[in-house]
C-alpha cells in the first residue's frame, strides 16, 4: 500500500459533506457534518440553523461540556452545570458523612459560600477548539513501515500536536483518531479543575430504581444534578481554592418548561465513548461468540468471590459495593448484548451489507488493489482478534488491583528514563496528576484478602483456558494460587502512602526493593511489553488498511446518497431523533412518557423504590406546580426518544427545535444495548429525565428556588 | 315488609328504561334495554339500531345462541355455529384417538358426512322466547312466610313456570331472577341434541399459549372452531342419529373480513356467567378477606397433594391433568382478583359509592321504613357469609369425588319419593340426563388411591379451621383421616357401571347396602339437609330484602341519570364498547392487536408455544391470504375491547357497528379479572380473536375452503 493510495483516500473530502437524506434518527454526528442533514433536521421540526449548530465556538454547542466519561450543559453565565445524578456522584459521595449524608438527603446549597468541592476527580472540559490534524498526523509516514513502527511513528506526531496544543496550561488537548484512522482532530478543552457540587436531589429521587431499573423502561428516575465550574480571579482555570469565583459561560442553554409531546423532535449533544458500527461481520462474530460470553463467564464467576469473600463482613461489602455495581452494569449490559444478538442476528444484517458492498466494491476500478486491500483487511483483523484472545486472558491472569498498581509503578519508572516527549502516551508529565489519583483511589475499594480471593479464583480460571490464549512465556512466571497470601505478606503495596511513595522512582531502586508483588510486576514486564509492542504491531497494521476499507465503504454509501458518521470517540457529537415509544414485543407499546403517578405506583417503601415523603404527597396532592403535561394530565418524569447515543453520552443535554434545554439523557432501554454494533430504529431508544420533572422536583420537593431564578426558565404560556 | 311495599318497589319499570347515557362500556344488557342506550350506541358509532338489537327474534340476536357455559352464533343457513376452541374441546376430545389425534392436529370435515359427533355433553340451546315472569313468580307471597317458606314457595313457582313451558319438549326453559329476585324471566330455549364437529385447528393455533398465557396480554391464540347443530328431517330437535340433517337457522352471522381498527366500535353479544357489581363493601370485603384467600389456600394445597400422588404415574397425571388445569385456572383468576384488589381498594370505592347511595336514600321519603330496610339487609348479608363459610368448610370436609356421587345418589332417590313437581330444582325427571351424563363423566378423572388422598389431606385442613366454620354435628359424622382408605375398599361406586346402576334405586335399597361410601353420605345426610334448609331461608330472606334495595339502588341511578344492567346470570346480554388499547402501569401501553409475527416471536417449538410448520412459513413467507391489516402491515391475531364480559362469553360474537361478525371474544387480561366486582374502565380489556386471523388461518393453513364458501364472507375493497 502506497502512502500515495492513502493520500488519494484523504482527498475526496467531499464524500463527507453531501447534502443528502441520512438514515433517519441513526447517527452520531461531529458539529461541522451537521449542514450535509439540513434537510433531514428540517423533515423532523429542528428550527434552529444547521450552519449554527456546525459552530462549536458557537450556541448552543459552546455551552455542551464534558466532565470525562459524562457529558453536561451551562445553564447559567455563572458556570452553573447540569448534569446526572450519576455523574455528581462521586462528589456527592466524598462530601457525605454520617451527619451529612446528601447520598440518603440530597444536598442543596442556598448561597454560593455553601457550595462543596466536588474533589480532584471532577473536571469539566469545554471544548473550544477542533482542528483536522490528519495531514499532520499521516502526511509522508513510509509505506515500507512495519505496523509497530507505523503505530509509533503515528504515536509521536500525537503528542508533539498536543505537546504544541498544550504550551496553553490552561488546555487539555487530544488527537483521536475518526473512522478508525482515517481522519485525526486535535480537540482543544479548557480544563476547570475547581468544581463545586451545588445541588442534587435524594438517591431515592436521583436514582430510583436503582439497579434493578437500570437499562430498563418503566423508568422514573430523577437523575439530575447542579454542579458549578470555578476558575481563579483572572478567569482562567486554577486549583481549587476557595479565592476562585464563578465561571463566566458566556452561552448557556435556555431552558424550556414547556418539554415535548409524543413525535417532537430533539437534538441531542454530548461526549459519546464507543461504538463499533462499522466492524466486520466476523468481528461481531468473535463478540458474540468469544469475547461477551467470556466477559459474562468472568465477571459471573467474579461477583460469586466477592460475595463469599466479603460474606458476614458489612465494612468489606461496602468497599466493594461500587465495584459490584460495575460489574454487574457491565454484566447486564453484555448480558443484554448477547440477548439482543439472540432476537436478532445482526450478523447476517452485517453479511448482507458486507455482501452488498463486496458486489460494489468489485465493480469499482482497481480490482486488483481492492481484492488486495480486502484479503489485507482480513488478515489484519484475524490478527487483532488472535491478540485479543491473548491479552484478556493477560488480564485475568493478572488481575489483582495490587499487581495493576506495581504495574503501573513499574511502567512509569521506565517510561521516566526517557525524556518527556518520547515516553509512551499515559505516562507523560502531563498524566502524572492523574496516575496518582489513579493509584490513590484504589484504597477506596480494595481489602488485601478480597483482592487476593479475587485474584486466585481468576488464575484457576486462566489455568482453564484454551492453550492458544495463553501468551507466550506467561505462565512459567506467574504464582502458584496457593502463593498469592505469601506474595500479599510480602508487599506493602497495599498501604497508600507507602504505594503512592513509589510513583517517580527510579526503575532500579524498584529491582532493589523487596516488596514480593513489586518484584513480580517486574518479572511479568517482558511479557506485558511483548503483549504492548504486539497491540502496536496490529494496531499499526490496523490503522493503515481500516482507513483504505473506510474510504471504501464512505464511498459505496455515498454512491446510495448516505453520509456517514465516524463511531464514536468520546468527542462532541451530536445525534437527533423524535420523542417515541416503542413496540419490545408484538402487542406492546412502551413509553414515551413515564409520569409522577408511576412512582407513586412503584414505591414500596424499600430501597430502591423508596420515595420521599415530600414527594409523595406533592403527588397525591396533585401539587404538579405548574408543570401538568394537557396530554398526560400530569408531571412528566422520564420519556424516550430515538436519539442515537452510547455511553458518554449521560447527562448530555436534550434540546427541543429551537435548541432550549428540555431534558437530560441518563439510559437507554435494554433492547438498544446492541446499538454500539447496529443501530435499529424499531427498538432503540434512549431514556431522558424530563425537565418538567426536574423543575417540578426542585420547586415542590427540594425548594431550590436559588436555582430556579438563577437559570432563564421560558414558562409555556397559561392555558385559560 | 308487606307485599305491597314489593309490589310498590316492582311498579315503576319505567325506572328501567329511561333512555339517558350509561357510563362507558360498563353493561351487560338485556336486549330489551337496548333503546335506553341509544344515544350511547351511537355516540360510539353502532349504526344498528337499538330498537333491532332489543328483538332477540330479529337479526342479529337471533344468530347468538348457548352452548350451555359458552356462547357461539350461527354464521350459515345450515346451522354451522362458530365458537371458541377451548368450547368445542370436549367434542375434539372425544373424537381423538392415537391414530387420528384432532387435539394435536386439527380436524377439518370437508363435506357433511365428514362431520363427526360432538357428543351428549354438547348441546346448542336457541333462545326463542323471553317472558317478564315477575308477578307470577313473586305476587300474593305472603309476608309472614319464613325465608325457606318463601324460597320454597318462589322455587315451586318457578318449577310451575318451567312445567308449562317444556310441555313442548323441543325446549329447555329457566326462570332466572334478575337484580337478585328483583324480576324474574321466562327463558324459553330450543335444545338442540345433535352437534358435531366440523372443524378446528390445530390445538397449536387453538390454545396457542395454553395455561401460561390464560388470561395474560400480549395473546396470539387461534381460540376457535365450528360446530353444526342438526335436526330431525321434521326440522325438530332429536337425539343424535345419522339421519339427522343440519338445522335451517334462517338468520346468520354475515362476516366481514374488513376487521377493525383502533377506536371501532363493537357490539359483543352472549351468554356472560356471574358479576356481583351491586354486592356491598361488606360482600366484598368478605370475599377479599376470607373467600378468596381461603379459596388458594385449598387449591394450592390440593394442587401438591394432586401432584405427590400422580407423582411418576404418567396415567394418573393424564386423568387429573384437567382437573390440575381447571384448578390452575380458578387459582390464577382467584390470585388476579387478590392482585387487583391489592391494586386498586375497591371496598373503598364501594364504601364511598354506598356512602354517596345511604345520603341519598336519608332524604328519600319513609326514613323509617328504608332505615329498617337496611338494617334488614345487614342483618341478612351477615347470616349469608357466616353460613357460606359454613358451606365451604363442609365442602372441603367432604370434598371426595366419590362422596360427592354418592350423595347425589342418595339425594336423588329420596326426592324421588316425591311427585316429579315437588322434587327439588335439579333432581327432576327433566334433570335426569344431566345426572347420568355427571355420574357417568367422573371415570375421565378419577383414579381411587388419587381421590383418596385429595380427601385425607382436605380433612385435615378442615379439622384446622375455626369452630364456628364447622357445621352443627359435622365432625362426629366425619371418618378418621386413616379410616378413608378403607371406605375405598368397602365401596364400588368406583366403577362406573355400578355407579350408575344405583339411578333411580330407592333410599331404601340404598339404606340396606354394605357400600361403605353410600352409607356414609346417608349418615352425612341429615347435616347436608340442614345446611340446604339453612340456605334456602338465607336466601328467602335475600330475595325478600335485597330486591327493595335494588330497586333504591335504581332509583338512586336514575335521580343520576343512569340505567341499570341486571348482574349477568347466564341469560343472553349485549355488551358493546370500542377496541382499545390499555396501560398495565406507567409507561407501558398494551395492545390493542397483536399480530402474526407475534406468534412467530413467541414460538419455542416447545409446547404450548409450538406453532404449525405450514402456519410459520406462511407468515415468513408474508402470504397474507388478502387479510393484511393496513395500519399494522400484516394480518392481525387478537385485539382487545373495552366490552363487558365474564365467564360465559366465551365464543361470543363481537360485531362491528352494522352487526357483522369480526372476531369471537375468548378471554380477558390479568388486571380485568376484579371486574366481576366493579368495572373499571381504564384497565378492563375483553380479548378477542381477529376475525381475519381465523380466515386466514383457514385459508392459508387448513385450507377449510368448503366453510369459506359456505359462510357469507365480505372483503374489502381492494385498495389499488
Amino acid at each position: 500500500m502506497s502512502t500515495l493510495s492513502l493520500k488519494a483516500i484523504l482527498l475526496p473530502f467531499a464524500v463527507l459533506g453531501a447534502t443528502l437524506p441520512a438514515q433517519a434518527d441513526e447517527g452520531q454526528w461531529q458539529p461541522y457534518q451537521l449542514p450535509q442533514l439540513k434537510s433531514e433536521l428540517k423533515r423532523i421540526g429542528i428550527t434552529i440553523p444547521a450552519e449554527k449548530l456546525a459552530d462549536i465556538t458557537k450556541h448552543p454547542m459552546n455551552t455542551i461540556v464534558s466532565l470525562g466519561g459524562c457529558s453536561a450543559s451551562f445553564v447559567s453565565t455563572d458556570g452553573l452545570v447540569v448534569t446526572n445524578h450519576h455523574c455528581a456522584y462521586g462528589a456527592i459521595q466524598r462530601n457525605s458523612t454520617t451527619a451529612h449524608n446528601y447520598i440518603a438527603n440530597g444536598f442543596l446549597a442556598k448561597t454560593r459560600a455553601e457550595e462543596l468541592p466536588a474533589g480532584s476527580n471532577q473536571l469539566i472540559y469545554v471544548t473550544d477548539k477542533v482542528e483536522n490534524v490528519t495531514d499532520r498526523v499521516l502526511k509522508g509516514l513510509s509505506a515500507s513501515l512495519s505496523g509497530r513502527e507505523r503505530s509509533e511513528q503515528v504515536e509521536e506526531r500525537i503528542k508533539q500536536l498536543i505537546a504544541e496544543c498544550e504550551q496553553d496550561k490552561d488546555y487539555r488537548c487530544t488527537v483521536p483518531s475518526f473512522h478508525r484512522g482515517l481522519e485525526y482532530y486535535r480537540i482543544r478543552q479548557l480544563m476547570i479543575r475547581d468544581v463545586r457540587l451545588v445541588y442534587a436531589p435524594t438517591e431515592s429521587i436521583g436514582n430510583f430504581g436503582g439497579d434493578i431499573d437500570n437499562f430498563e423502561w418503566p423508568r422514573q428516575t430523577g437523575d439530575f444534578s447542579f454542579l458549578r465550574a470555578y476558575v481563579g480571579k483572572d478567569g482562567r482555570p486554577a486549583d481549587p481554592s476557595p479565592d476562585n469565583v464563578p465561571y463566566h459561560s458566556k452561552d448557556f442553554l435556555v431552558v424550556s418548561a414547556e418539554g415535548l409531546v409524543n413525535g417532537d423532535p430533539i437534538l441531542l449533544a454530548g461526549y459519546p465513548g464507543r461504538t463499533s458500527r462499522y466492524k466486520l461481520p466476523v468481528e461481531i462474530r468473535f463478540a458474540r461468540d468469544a469475547t461477551y460470553p467470556k466477559y459474562v463467564a468472568e465477571a459471573t464467576a467474579d461477583l460469586d468471590v466477592i460475595a463469599q469473600a466479603t460474606k458476614g463482613n458489612a465494612e468489606w461489602g461496602v468497599r466493594y459495593a461500587n465495584v459490584v455495581k460495575s460489574i454487574n452494569n457491565g454484566l447486564k449490559k453484555t448480558q443484554g448484548l448477547l440477548d439482543g444478538f439472540n432476537r436478532k442476528d445482526i450478523a447476517a444484517i452485517k453479511d448482507s451489507q458486507d455482501a452488498e458492498f463486496r458486489q460494489w466494491l468489485a465493480k469499482q476500478p482497481d480490482t486488483a488493489k481492492n481484492n488486495a486491500l480486502m484479503a489485507d483487511l482480513d488478515a489484519v483483523i484475524a490478527a487483532d482478534m488472535a491478540l485479543s484472545e491473548q491479552q484478556s486472558a493477560y488480564n485475568v491472569a493478572t488481575s489483582s488491583d495490587l499487581l495493576r498498581s506495581a504495574r503501573t509503578l513499574y511502567r512509569l519508572a521506565l517510561e521516566q528514563q526517557k525524556p518527556d516527549a518520547k515516553r509512551e502516551a499515559g505516562y507523560q508529565q502531563r498524566d502524572l496528576s492523574f496516575i496518582k489519583a489513579r493509584l490513590s483511589r484504589l484504597e477506596q475499594s480494595f481489602i488485601s484478602e478480597v483482592d487476593q480471593a479475587r485474584w486466585k479464583a481468576a488464575l484457576q480460571r486462566y489455568q482453564k483456558r484454551a492453550a492458544a490464549e495463553h501468551p507466550p512465556a506467561l505462565d512459567a512466571l506467574l504464582p502458584n494460587a496457593d502463593a498469592i497470601a505469601g506474595l500479599y505478606q510480602k508487599s506493602e503495596l497495599a498501604d497508600t502512602a507507602k504505594r503512592l511513595a513509589w510513583i517517580g522512582k527510579d526503575a532500579d531502586s524498584m529491582t532493589k526493593s523487596d516488596d514480593a508483588i513489586l518484584q513480580l510486576a517486574i518479572k511479568l514486564n517482558d511479557v506485558a511489553m511483548s503483549l504492548e509492542n504486539r497491540r502496536k504491531e496490529v494496531d499499526g497494521n490496523l490503522e493503515r488498511v481500516i482507513p483504505q476499507y473506510m474510504q471504501a465503504v464512505i464511498a459505496w454509501k455515498k454512491s446510495q446518497g448516505k453520509p456517514v458518521y465516524p463511531d464514536a470517540n468520546s468527542t462532541l457529537r451530536v445525534t437527533y431523533g423524535t420523542v417515541a415509544p416503542y413496540s419490545p414485543r408484538d402487542g406492546i407499546s412502551k413509553g414515551p412518557f413515564t409520569t409522577v403517578e408511576g412512582i407513586v405506583e412503584k414505591t414500596t417503601g424499600k430501597e430502591p423504590f423508596d420515595s420521599p415523603k415530600a414527594l409523595l404527597d406533592a403527588i397525591k396532592e396533585k401539587r404538579y406546580g405548574g408543570f401538568r403535561d394537557a396530554a398526560l394530565g400530569t408531571v412528566p418524569v422520564n420519556f424516550l426518544s430515538s436519539a442515537d447515543t452510547t455511553g458518554g453520552n449521560s447527562g448530555s443535554a436534550v434540546m427541543n427545535k429551537r435548541g432550549e434545554l428540555v431534558g437530560l439523557n441518563f439510559d437507554s432501554t435494554y433492547e438498544s444495548v446492541t446499538k454500539d454494533w447496529y443501530f435499529d430504529p424499531a427498538i432503540t431508544r434512549a431514556i431522558h429525565v424530563d425537565i418538567r420533572y426536574m423543575l417540578w422536583v426542585m420547586k415542590e420537593v427540594d425548594h431550590a428556588d436559588n436555582l430556579l431564578k438563577e437559570m432563564t426558565i421560558k414558562y409555556p404560556a397559561k392555558k385559560k
